[in-house]
């Protein structure tokens, strides 16, 4: 058994809690929030702690708090030459208090509280300082996913922008296509199985190849009609700047 | 058995040509194609004619032309009182000659030619000028889908800018994931769990509550990192622009 202690009480964190429950070569040896009822719904209360200094040796330190907190949390270890890594797909492995052995396990999701993850196909982007460190990590993720890589801290920057752009600004023009249908008193399910489409297409095609619409068609009657009806700016300028983006970047099928 | 003429020979013809070649109470009785060479894979060679004279009675006959040809195919149907369709999102009802009865049959999906599409959730918007019409149409589009609505010329268009945003723009975000993954040497399937698992989640939560990420969490240090990690101007204008807005519309979980 793969002994583990959790650092944190967020999204990530009660995620990581629930894979790891019923996971068989992982035991969830503790785990650190500052409020003790935020996790009593996850884990026995005897295994919550609410400070430091109750932290027990474990196999693997799992720091999953939010970015600016990383340094100060990992520096609040009582203990030298552990393996400790963190959760975020942004900060450096270098964040990481130097006095313990480092690693990055980075879950690349987007996790919501009320809703429950498939972590069998979430990819998990691994870093360790050292190779036996590094199968420790690797032996945690393959027992929850299928998609394990490893990936240098510069790559995940690279990856944690890129996933902005797939993941939390594609939600946003979710959010804008919702508004538009609630505007004109249309259902937002009418969108939902070509949202559901667009995102299978590019399973089959390269996204390049996948482009289609008014901007890659350049269809200036249909991109004047459509900005004439948007009365928003910012949707009308969000509207400008992606088809231009689009007809510079795009290729014409 | 209702017989329908298909005017055109793109995307849209072509899947519905598929859709209905499978289906018990429909027949193709006639399809118009410029060039006979483009459809002879879908469809009997004898079908196929390029001359609008040859057109013969139909019960119906669906325009599926680029939106600024609607108008001129629809004035060079050599019949009077017959029923006329077009397949446009963004056309309203009026661009059809008035000749004709008049109708919409707007497939809601996002069609390429290399993909097969699942006909039965597609989401079908119709609009016809009577009843006994709009009866046609319905039975049309319930023979290959389940999603048939009723949907006005004036809310027709809103859709299709709705439709703009959470699929031409979203798969542009997708293209710019894909080249940013490229430039760093990691895989663009990293990112298709994500990608899922975004489209997946409006189906539970609202937009507005599944949105996740630095902008959202006001996180600056993140967004300061991930713009200075941006060199290309275009990404970079993107990012901006879109971070704002969910700053500005978003909701703070």
């Amino acid at each position: 058994m793969i002994q583990i202690t959790i650092i944190g009480s967020g999204n990530v964190a009660q995620h990581l809690i629930k894979a790891f429950t019923a996971n068989k070569i992982i035991e969830i040896k503790q785990v650190f929030s500052r409020k003790k009822e935020a996790l009593l719904h996850l884990i026995d209360s005897e295994k919550i702690i609410t400070n430091f200094n109750e932290l027990q040796p474990a196999d693997l330190y799992i720091i999953s708090v939010s970015d600016n907190a990383i340094r100060e949390v990992s520096e609040q270890i009582p203990f030298n030459n552990q393996f400790v890594v963190h959760t975020s797909g942004t900060s450096s492995i270098e964040f990481l208090d130097p006095k313990n052995r480092r690693g990055v396990f980075y879950p690349l999701q987007t996790f919501s509280k009320n809703k429950n993850i498939d972590f069998s196909i979430v990819p998990f982007c691994l870093e360790a300082e050292n190779t036996a460190d590094f199968k420790i990590l690797e032996t945690v993720a393959k027992s929850v996913s299928t998609a394990v890589y490893s990936i240098s801290s510069e790559q995940r920057k690279a990856l944690h922008v890129a996933a902005v752009f797939v993941s939390n600004f594609t939600n946003h023009l979710y959010q804008m296509g919702h508004e538009i249908c609630e505007e004109n008193q249309l259902p937002f399910a009418i969108l939902k199985p070509l949202i559901q489409e667009t995102a299978d297409k590019i399973n089959t095609l390269d996204p390049i190849d996948a482009q289609t619409g008014p901007a890659i068609r350049h269809d200036s009657n249909t991109i004047n009609a459509h900005l004439a009806f948007l009365q928003n700016e910012n949707k009308k300028n969000i509207y400008k700047i992606l088809t231009q983006s689009i007809q510079h970047n795009g290729k014409k099928l």
